[in-house]
């Protein structure tokens, strides 16, 4: 996104210490725009560009670098305006990003953070990650419900600058209890009488989240009832924040990720693909390989047990890749249906008889057709390649195999992830590889007792 | 969701045509809740309650139901009122649903829609599906740049109430060209100099999409610049419409659903997994299903022809499926890394050098460690199950497979979705059942060759 020919003029800029020039560029471009044009620069540099800016230019610019340039601005700048510039940011973002500050620099800055917004930092660093008060924000627009539409609008025209959001405007009591919500466009609207009393307008059934809501709640209910952004209260329905429709679009991106992550077993990053170094990218997917490995070396132990018994039917051995293939491959399609519905909330856990049902009517259909194709294959290769053993009797054990394990496949893939979420845990555990790596051994299992049974 | 406690109730009061009490339900609670308590009536009976709200409301809690349902309404409305309530719907919303209302039935609707609207659905009808032009609406506010910040909020109090949005205020000219953007936020904290022109606290470097842009693109745009509603313009710049917000977290679900789908071969539904009939669940599921049985079944090809030759280390055969999973494995993770990257724009084409360097420290380090673990499993079975022929020297055929099916793993793994990404294709189509399949028989002919060179 940089774009290094603006790099020269910039510095040029503050070698000459051409003030009018560096306002005019901080003032043109929309504020991404200019956070992309600097981020090659040197911490220090960007900081002193940024000292051109009034205070919520400065935090809006500031806000669209990437948490990594973030924090090595403010490890960099001397620690007196380094303090006073974090009181000004938004309190959400500010609490994620002194996370990945130097913890001796926090400590040597948080004391020269003004007062109110230091309690307000160890207020949200005290909630859990991931829950509704570890991402709200604390700066929200107060309304009393005895004020009038004229003065409501008065209110927020003091208010607006200071705040990251005025669209929604939230009608407290004395102890900030949440009575009611009214909207700037229906504050607007209401305009053109604007005498009547707030409280006649404002919505009072509201869409809200507990402090201790995991963000996945969060964003289903600003998703399903189109928020702009939703409102954090307490047991006693004290308004602690809000969290809004662009953070919620942030966290839908990182649970998705987490969860294509997931299904293809690489424990959840901390930083991009790029960023993450080597040694620790093979230790986040390491660990699952080798789970894996080990899970599999289970068809290792199973085939050296049977080869014995199997010597005079040799063929038999070329399928294997391919009936297991199969089972794993049908597996993972029905985890990854019931996944996405569970986690789209199409389905509950409640609706297991259903899946089952489904599920089993789809493995017979799907099984049914691989396992005609099967039996074609294995007779073909038995009369093409000469194949001794192979008959039209002895290649049944193909089509049957098949059948049972697309079954398998499709009833394990599908009531694993059920059961997850049934026992509390992350149903995307039960994913691809895992569901692959269980319909593997079991594939190997149900092949040679098949094999058994009809050909010993 | 649906509440059936309150269906009787609701009865009641339509059949004793209790004007009051309906109106009382209309307006209690928030237009969701409302509807998710009708979901249950017959389409009749909704429609009938829903003639009780003004328009706006009526509106409101209509776009809170299923489209299903939607249709199902206007299908047994009255064709007269039907056609003016679309009139009355946004304009992106009425062209979703009826595409799913009978052919016959829009064609009945349709003349009699205002002939202004029915205009717009005609044009929005002709875009592209999942283009810009297709997901936006065309209500936005409007402003003449020659207007002054008083005029202007005075202007939006008067379009308020028609409009879906009004928290970004678009400034054109009188060709609708699109010249700036004001948002509600800016122009309240303005109003404490209303005589200000507007031109001046307009901003003007715009984010834009233009209206044959892809929505991962306009969802992109949306997300990185944590905008409420992106403008759509053609290419003389003239404003065509906006997608807002929450219009984008619904489409990102849907292409997070899409790619989560085909990263199990499974191709995109249309509906619901459970609304989805079992016969068109099996073919979705099926035709992937049979590419990769037909791709797969190439092992039992090459296994067939290999047999004879290696029939006097038969032990090598009970290591067919450990070898290939754990190729992939390997590749499946290194495929959903770089599809998840580059769908969420961390890398790009150009980044593959880096790729392929990362991946091949990474897939040298992994499969270095599951040699090692293969190693010892080779011995430990060789020993304790006394097969003949695993000596210390053959059994090295599997650590030296594993580093280099781990290694085809990973680098097939993240090459072919760049691959595919450079081709124009989507990345997801090289995912995890596509690139296991690949890695499987390829796992199998570099086990053979290692075996042949080693032991033959």
């Amino acid at each position: 996104m940089a774009n290094p020919l603006y790099i020269p003029e910039l510095q040029e800029m503050l070698a000459s210490n051409d003030v009018e020039a560096i306002k005019i560029f901080l003032h043109t471009l929309h504020p991404l725009r200019t956070a992309d044009f600097m981020e090659n620069l040197e911490p220090k540099e960007i900081w002193a560009i940024l000292q051109h800016a009034e205070t919520p230019l400065k935090v809006e610019i500031f806000g669209f670098f990437d948490e990594a340039i973030q924090v090595d601005i403010i490890e960099q700048a001397d620690r007196k305006s380094a303090a006073l510039f974090i009181g000004d940011l938004p309190p959400d973002d500010r609490v994620d990003m002194l996370q990945d500050v130097e913890p001796d620099i926090v400590d040597e800055l948080m004391p020269m953070v003004p007062v109110e917004e230091r309690r307000n930092i160890q207020r949200l660093q005290s909630y859990e990650e991931e829950t509704a008060g570890a991402e709200m924000t604390t700066d929200f627009a107060r309304l009393h419900e005895d004020m009038s539409v004229g003065e409501a609008l008065q209110e927020i025209i003091r208010q607006a600058e200071e705040l990251e959001t005025i669209y929604y405007l939230y009608v407290v009591d004395e102890h900030d209890h949440l009575r009611g919500l009214v909207s700037a466009k229906k504050l607007i609207a209401s305009m053109t009488n604007p005498q009547r009393p707030l409280h006649e307008i404002m919505e009072t059934d509201l869409v809200t989240v507990r402090i201790d809501e995991d963000q996945e709640e969060v964003a289903r209910k600003v998703a399903r009832y189109d928020l702009l952004a939703i409102p954090v209260v307490d047991e006693q329905h004290q308004m602690l924040g809000i969290i809004t429709h662009d953070d919620v679009l942030d966290m839908m991106v990182e649970e998705m990720t987490e969860d294509a992550y997931l299904s293809a077993a690489v424990a959840p990053l901390s930083e991009t693909y790029l960023e993450t170094s080597i040694p620790i990218m093979s230790w986040k997917r390491g660990v699952w390989l080798t789970v894996l490995f080990f899970g599999s070396s289970l068809t290792a132990l199973l085939l050296t047990q049977a080869e014995t018994s199997l010597a005079t039917v040799a063929w038999l051995m070329s399928f294997v890749p391919l009936v297991i293939s199969t089972g794993g491959n049908s597996g993972n399609q029905s985890a990854t249906l019931i996944i996405t519905a569970l986690s789209t909330h199409e389905i509950t856990v409640g609706d297991w008889v259903r899946v089952v049902k489904r599920e089993f009517a789809t493995g017979i259909l799907l099984g049914g057709f691989l396992a005609f194709c099967g039996y074609l294959l294995a007779l073909v290769l038995g009369f093409l390649l000469k194949q001794p053993g192979i008959t039209p009797f002895t290649a049944l054990v193909i089509p049957i195999t098949l059948v049972l394990v697309t079954l398998f496949g499709t009833l394990t893939g599908s009531l694993l992830p059920l059961l997850f979420r049934r026992l509390g845990l992350d149903p995307a555990l039960m994913s691809n590889p895992l569901v692959a790596c269980l319909c593997d051994v079991s594939g190997i299992f149900i092949y040679l007792v098949v094999a058994q049974l009809m050909l010993l």
